[in-house]
């Protein structure tokens, strides 16, 4: 199948809403869901953004049935490690249901893994859901390990009330 | 006790690569520490930096035995998270041992969380140690809940040669 990688402009953030939305339905958490394209348009694409994206495009023969061309996206941003250093932190990956299995999911990934190279990290960090078995198995074949499993490092988040709280002097 | 918490500078990095290395023996994983004092002047202290510090600092009067006043820190960079936008992720966290129980690491955590708030971030993330029981009680009491046994979220990581083979297009 034919397709193209490319950085992400302005012009995307209307797909890329949208299939932030369909991986959200697909992990059954869509009511989590705040971020808008107005949002994406605005953290991403102004002067100090705060994540960077890339999108796999098909040509418009392979059109999916509602017209869409953009099919697949990741987003990253650059991170820290304290003992490696710099990393690059890939947000999201995704293509659509119908796209999958041609390789494009691993040719957005190995973008990623290039551009992060490419700002001088080291380290390829994400996450993954544990029930998603054909993730797992897909960033297994990528030479991906499992932190949280191996070494035993789990996410911690404060948010809502608790953060205003934190933020308390 | 006396103590004030204010932005890092690149006169502090010598201090905060002396207490990454200390973090690392409690955690026992001293040997995967590459970064240097030098990384982090670099890193953390040019134009575009990768991370942000804070220290905690004590009056001269209460410094330890090796005559250090900068007794704790915490490093952290914006993020993103495509459901809930602007985000703010605590690398580390740390205050030596003999000055803990006084207050220092909720008021570095506090800080991070108030100068996330100020940029716009609704929610405050970081990985802990499931061993590590004394710091679970800690993020637990200010709040945090643990994404990686609530939700099933794992960390997963490409590096060395597995991220060079990833990258090749």
């Amino acid at each position: 199948m034919d397709f193209s990688i490319r950085a992400a402009n302005l012009e995307d953030c209307k797909d890329i809403a949208r299939m932030i939305m369909e991986l959200a339905e697909y992990e059954k958490v869509s009511e989590h869901v705040k971020v808008t394209q107005k949002d994406l348009e605005q953290d991403g694409f102004s002067k100090n953004p705060f994540f960077h994206g890339i999108v796999a495009e098909v040509p418009e023969a392979q059109r999916t049935k509602d017209g869409h061309v953009k099919i697949g996206y990741a987003l990253y941003f650059l991170s820290y490690s304290s003992w490696k250093g710099r990393c690059v932190y890939m947000e999201d990956l995704y293509v659509m249901p119908e796209f999958r299995g041609k390789g494009i999911g691993k040719a957005l990934m190995s973008k990623v893994a290039q551009l992060g190279m490419a700002a001088g990290c080291t380290q390829l960090n994400f996450t993954v859901l544990d029930w998603n078995k054909a993730s797992l198995d897909f960033y297994a074949a990528q030479g991906c390990s499992d932190v949280t499993a191996a070494l035993g490092y789990h996410v911690m988040r404060c948010e809502g009330a608790e953060l205003e709280r934190l933020a308390q002097p």
